[in-house]
């Protein structure tokens, strides 16, 4: 039956096992590299910013810091980025810092079920690994805890064959990150934090998907965050490679914080049995350090009460003081089937830290000019046994009075995920997914079939979750999960029956004052009638123009 | 300045360091399996017999076999299936079963640059991930190889937190793999090849997004392909499972092969210097088994001559002799430099193996009614190093003649990588970008702005590369690399251009038509008018009727 091909080289079963191989996660991604947000120097510039930057808040939000960043861009040759990003967050202990800024999947913040910015483990290794690629430099962090006298200076590559950090310096140093923030004498200094510098291909722009926006929205949803922000781009497009040694003279911009108090912090919760699938179950039954099926229970998931326990196992049939390593290999199929018809309390939604409806508000009128805002946060829910929190707020200016909204153009929608701006992929997002399916035609906008609305609109959407599902692991764009997506419609309906009551109220206004103005014209002619008519003199007539026209100021037109 | 929060659990760099880990590939994709396109029970049973398909379609091609594939979908509870997919290919070796089917990223087709269907050696053991995951069952592979004289039958899963195979059965079987495809009394057996068996969640649908839908894409564009296929759904939604064991009773449904050869084999290749980056250069020097600069990179990389490498080197003031690992150490910028400004061949082309203009006609001509057709294969060229080249078919119907193409509807758009079909995630495409960002108003469609154009058609597009980069580990959609877009889009406007001519044409006949049969209208009154005035006979009236009728329909009226 088989034919063989012309060519000598058909493979067979023992050819192709000898070429057989593991690929290292490095591999992997370096190969991948546009999953991880480094398709073009653009956007790994900005990846790069929002990696560190994302890490510098987590930390700081953890240790209880009030978070000052400092974010500078330095263009050292055509095409080459200096990128330094400094914090006053905790630092990093030396023996972590190979591991955390050059291993892939290497991280505190996996194996956790909290509500944080990083999540991965990936992140800021990936883009020290960009830059290595790119340039061939290492990636240099300096970072001083607080006990320590002096910062540690590594420099560190990643051996990409097999996922590891290679150290190519190790230094102790003088810690002294002092910044002149634009028109302040005063200097800025850390007495501890951490600094991390890569030096990569990349490209400076900017607009909608740039370092700049990236930071003014990070500025907004973190009104706590104090942020500094330089970009200095070499003279003509080309940098003098000796000058880098020069001070850097382009001014500090500076996000002032609007707050001093940090956001509530969000606790770390367990699985919750219900969202936990089978092979999850026999897992964690077989890592268990409990002693018996019911303290298992009870101990490694939320909302297992003594009780609730004692009902599942009777359900299942199992006793409560079973092993739960034997139960994981024998029986786990009927425990998964009791614990899923035993009702629990939903999952603790307390882990959550939304940016709230007033926050959202003050944002949105701090940055978008516009006429109407409103804004909803929706109660906590669950997707895949996975707490999460929607919020979305809506900006509507009168058409032609914002000139960066367009009334004929579709609306803008900013995307955030635990407090994180996403800037691309847009269309790939489940918040852009669940925009344009809300049905926007009834509450007065135009709309075209299957796509965003049309007017001079913003919407700002918040994704809050201890586990969000990115489309891909440069964290650009919200999975579709259908709960997250109806979540997303519930609040969008919301804001659009409240925009539908400001639209319908505008425009009774401008009706009445179309009638208005339609009968003042008349008022002039009416009173010349009368006088005819009653043969009044010039001032009774004039009487009666002001007197009609007081009345009709006095009346309510109503449509 | 640090502020406390009034919370007890600020953690420190010490405290924080206790928690970094170390976060398995498995364990990432597990919790990520949206990524792997495991999102939704539906999906997972699409991605399940893709992934396994694309795997026999592969190595029987490496093998030479003509191939012929058995999709066997069997529903063996409300929620659970049981898939089984079995090929005549050219078997695998014992030892490498396990680690091919239970651990991700392991494999033979990532460290080569050759167009396959497979890159990333993680699709399969994903699948079977899942299977593990929802239902606690193994994954289990026959295979026979041609020599041996049984099959193996292997059980495994995967220890997820060490992403390695446990082996949790080991047999020699009687291989006897048989069918009786629908309507044909002579049953199919294959004496050698590999059948994978994975019980998960699953859901069966149909449509665009099905696996039915999926399997006859796959026959479309690989005609060389014999594939059965077979669903046997629970009566009533819910099957007994005491079921499974009775012989499935649905038929066979065969998609017979077209030809009865296999594709142009595509060749393996060496990077292009051009397309290296400095890091990856780095490494390649590092690695290489060459004892000087020079053979380094005459054998190592594809078109750099023995002169050619003499410029580099003179260029970049190296000895030729040098050794390789110490250029990579100190000199490898001025290496790269250098390289970068000798003029070198473009990589080589014959590695890709498209459909070809004829075949993707055939193809559509039998799946799609239609009135116009027309396909265009683009010369192959190169992304980021990389060879890869462009097809694209476009089916017109006449309005109302494909109740499947609503002349107002969007068009359709049937993208294709390495042969294998993309059904999910067309909004994140590049595929469907390119489609989106042509000017259909220029070849007489409608089109909304920035959106799919309108009308009753199907555009079929295919990317061959020997490194397909996808957005996601699911491999649904192309990342939108700019050379990528811009090879498509020429290729677009190209059959946009044939169209507009057959559009054009359709449209002068149905103007010459309308002014036919205006004209035609007429006759009678222009012989009545002719027989009053001529005072002519009712014969002879008539005749002129008749005579006008005849040189009506010999004139070509054209507009």
């Amino acid at each position: 039956m088989a034919k063989k091909r012309k060519t000598t080289t058909a493979e067979t079963a023992e050819s192709m096992a000898k070429r057989q191989r593991e690929i290292s996660v490095s591999e992997f991604f370096l190969k991948n590299r546009h999953l991880l947000g480094f398709d073009s120097p653009r956007k790994a510039l900005l990846t790069t910013v929002k990696e560190a930057v994302d890490n510098s808040l987590d930390a700081c939000e953890e240790a209880g810091i009030l978070p000052e960043i400092s974010v500078d861009l330095r263009q050292i040759s055509e095409k080459r980025f200096r990128v330094s990003i400094t914090d006053n967050g905790p630092g990093v202990v030396r023996a972590q810092i190979p591991k955390i800024f050059a291993k892939l999947l290497y991280g505190s913040k996996f194996h956790r079920l909290k509500m944080s910015r990083g999540q991965q483990g990936i992140g800021i290794s990936a883009a020290g690994m960009y830059g290595q690629l790119t340039t061939g430099q290492s990636t240099r962090i300096d970072s001083k805890t607080k006990g320590q006298k002096h910062a540690h200076r590594i420099a560190v590559q990643i051996d990409t064959k097999a996922n590891k950090p290679v150290i190519l310096a190790d230094d102790e140093e003088e810690w002294r990150p002092t910044f002149y923030p634009n028109g302040k004498v005063k200097p800025v200094t850390y007495t501890h934090g951490t600094c991390v510098t890569i030096e990569m291909e990349a490209a400076y722009i900017r607009g909608r998907l740039s370092v700049d926006e990236y930071l003014k929205q990070c500025a907004i949803v973190n009104p706590h965050l104090q942020l500094h922000y330089r970009v200095n781009l070499a003279k003509n497009g080309k940098a003098d490679e000796a000058d880098t040694s020069q001070p850097a003279d382009e001014p500090w911009q500076t996000f002032e914080r609007a707050v001093r108090v940090l956001p509530e912090p969000s606790g770390e919760i367990k699985p919750h049995p219900h969202g936990v699938e089978l092979g999850l179950l026999v897992q964690m039954l077989k890592d268990t350090h409990a002693r018996t099926l019911k303290s298992a229970l009870t101990q490694d998931f939320s909302r297992v009460s003594d009780r609730a326990a004692q009902q599942i196992c009777a359900q299942a049939g199992l006793n409560p003081r079973a092993n739960p390593t034997r139960i994981a290999h024998q029986e786990s199929e009927s425990l998964f089937r009791a614990i899923n018809e035993i009702k629990l309390l939903r999952p603790p939604t307390d882990c959550l830290s939304p940016i709230s409806e007033e926050q959202i508000m003050a944002g949105l009128k701090k940055e978008i000019q516009a006429d109407f805002y409103t804004a909803v946060t929706r109660p906590p829910t669950v997707y895949r046994g996975n707490p999460f929190q929607v919020e979305v707020g809506l900006a509507y200016a009168k058409p032609g009075e914002n000139k960066d909204l367009g009334a004929e153009e579709p609306i803008r929608v900013m995307r955030f995920a635990n407090r994180v701006p996403l800037l691309y992929m847009g269309g790939g997002c489940a918040i852009t997914r669940a925009v344009g399916q809300v049905n926007w035609k009834a509450y007065g906008l135009t709309q075209p079939r299957g796509s965003l609305p049309v007017g001079p609109m913003v919407i700002m959407a918040h994704m809050a979750s201890v586990w969000v599902p990115f489309t891909s692991e440069s964290k650009e764009a919200v999975a579709h999960y259908p709960e997250i997506i109806r979540e997303l419609t519930f609040a969008l309906q919301e804001c659009g029956r409240r925009l539908s009551v400001y639209l319908n109220r505008r425009k009774r206004a401008a009706e009445a004052e179309r009638k208005r103005s339609y009968i003042e014209l008349y008022i002039p002619h009416l009173a010349l009638g009368l006088k005819d008519i009653m043969d009044l003199s010039n001032r009774e007539e004039q009487k009666i123009v002001t007197k009609l026209r007081k009345m009709l100021e006095k009346t309510h037109l109503d449509v």
